[in-house]
């Protein structure tokens, strides 16, 4: 049996020593918290979009996050090249297909990047998941979706015929590969009441992988060190202001040994 | 006679049941601050100014609010496109002609947009909404202007030789659309202290658009609401740091009968 | 003697009363913090990076801060021009060399600037100013500073060679023109937890610039308040979420005879 628990806390005691460069090509909306998330838990954040400049920012970096959530042609460019260096260097690379599903534009956006260069792990909401499998004849069922042990099925489906890592955010969190499917628990509903909480999960994945090479096991750590550091800052704060400078203060201050012992992580 | 406060308690309570959509093309520097502005009243954002998805967030969007507070040429084509589609569909709109009148670049892009496609609500400071009447011959006399009430007479003329509402923040707030107008209390001096206030006043006034048919009513009850805010907010915080994060606090905690009971609006 | 001390209260206290408005033309990740950081202390800030109104902005104001954090060619064009324009006009501008070193698009970037205009002021940590000299035949050297004084030699023949005043901040602060260095003590470890720090004692420092002539004495006071800044913060919050609001707060709420009493800055 896998103490999943136990690997949280061995994945961030990592973190914190080794303090990994993420390189976040993000939406202009969360750039400043998701860079304050990073540095917060001990990881290093780089953001950088110019193509000129990719392969250098590539070299120094440790894993790549790819969020969609504000796009243009120029910015789509240096996602791909991003990413093929992320590839072809062996780099962990996370895709957050923010708002994919809402429009044509980020759908195609997020297609093209699976289909051109495979992510380690795509985190999304389950709309946005389930909008990827859409064109390839699964049903979207969006709206049937009220709790994350109904998408574990099309999650499972999507990450086998993806091949790759898919985790569902929400309620409660599923990671998934296609053969081993867990479920988190954690977070706030607070959470939904401030912006660039999706994001600020997928940076932490993109942290947790540098460190992990089981991206099941990374993902789904990750999403419980973030659901925790919800809860720690609920229990202080019950406003969306103060909760998320709360939540900022819990990703720095939760110790390994406490994300160990408060981890809820299970297969399902 | 018409209890706007009544009025303002009401909208926010179908903004809270209805969490309506609000669009909104902005500057860089207020784009997180405002997205958790709208997050904590109820409402929902949505950042996105790629001209290829506008019909596409047009369509799923219940209001557009313009902001032209850092601009370049391809999100001004984005601009004018998303405001015909507001226009087109009846979805109301708000233009907040940042810096207007400090730059011919500024003034320009806010006289083009509202030449071509009139907003529903236009909404500045004294100086930023004098500079719109610049060119049909009024006189300025921005330096003129200490208080609200200063103003009156000419937002009154822009507002009718446009035939829109305006609405004028500063120390008090005037909303007119050339024969009705309204003057709101509230607010507090550090709200001067706090980058982007104005622009999360605009981006609230654009959520209450999508409640109440009346622009005049809507501005009015948003900029209450705001006010009350900052009021509440100045009541546990004297610095403006801790004062931004108790202003957010105070949009999600604010409740609807709050709001009906502290509104201050009066006809002038 | 010089009394810094005296100095930097005078400077804070010139500030207040004048608001100077200081034109940022800065990364995404940074520009909501930095427009807060500027209010907070009671300055005005300007982001725009538009080339169009490059013209019209340097005319309304009173100090230029270029911050490299996250570029684009259109970005870089505005940013030569703006640096023309504060030259020519005779303005005090500063080159934040963000990231410069780490790839050799931004250090040739920065080069550049320096090059054609030269700042007022550039400020760095270590490892980016140290970057600026590998081309004209210094060592580099990064890995083995770890204290400030070991970079005194280096810096003070950087800012002799091109005859400009280098700002290193780190644990503690150097301000050098070639013949006098200062090093300045305040700050707090929890800073390098929170982003755009090193961007917030850049505007800082362009506020600084417009009240005090001597470049010198400007920035090393600018550093000394932002260390004492953050000194307060620190004994209130010891998380870096609440540390940054806190921070902020002190900004609003250091009296200029507080700054004057708590400066910690000698020669060397």
């Amino acid at each position: 049996m896998v103490h999943y628990g136990e690997s949280a806390g061995e994945i961030l005691e990592r973190i914190r020593s080794a303090r990994p460069v993420v390189h976040s090509i993000t939406n202009y909306v969360v750039m400043n918290s998701t860079a304050n998330v990073l540095l917060a838990m001990g990881a290093s954040p780089i953001m950088a979009h110019a193509l000129e400049e990719m392969e250098d920012i590539s070299k120094i970096s440790n894993s790549l996050v790819v969020n969609i959530g504000t796009l243009s042609k120029t910015w789509i460019e240096s996602m791909h090249l991003a990413c093929r260096l992320a590839l072809s260097t062996g780099k962990p690379f996370l895709l957050d297909p923010v708002g994919s599903g809402a429009t044509k534009f980020r759908t195609q956006t997020a297609l093209n990047i699976i289909m051109t260069t495979l992510p380690t792990v795509i985190r999304g909401n389950a709309s946005e998941i389930l909008s990827l499998s859409s064109q390839r004849g699964f049903t979207r069922g969006v709206d049937s979706i009220h709790h994350v042990e109904d998408a574990v099925e099309t999650a499972r489906s999507i990450a086998r015929s993806l091949g790759t890592v898919i985790a569902v955010t929400g309620e409660r969190d599923l990671v998934t590969d296609g053969d081993r499917s867990l479920i988190i628990e954690g977070g706030h509903p607070l959470m939904g009441y401030v912006t660039g909480t999706g994001c600020a999960a997928s940076v932490i994945v993109g942290a947790f992988l540098t460190q992990e090479e089981d991206p099941v096991i990374a993902a789904a750590a990750a999403l419980a060190f973030f659901g925790l550091a919800g809860e720690k800052a609920s229990e202080e704060a019950k406003t969306p202001g103060s909760f998320w400078v709360k939540t900022i203060d819990a990703l720095y201050s939760i110790t390994p040994e406490e994300l160990e012992a408060r981890a809820r992580i299970t297969g399902v």
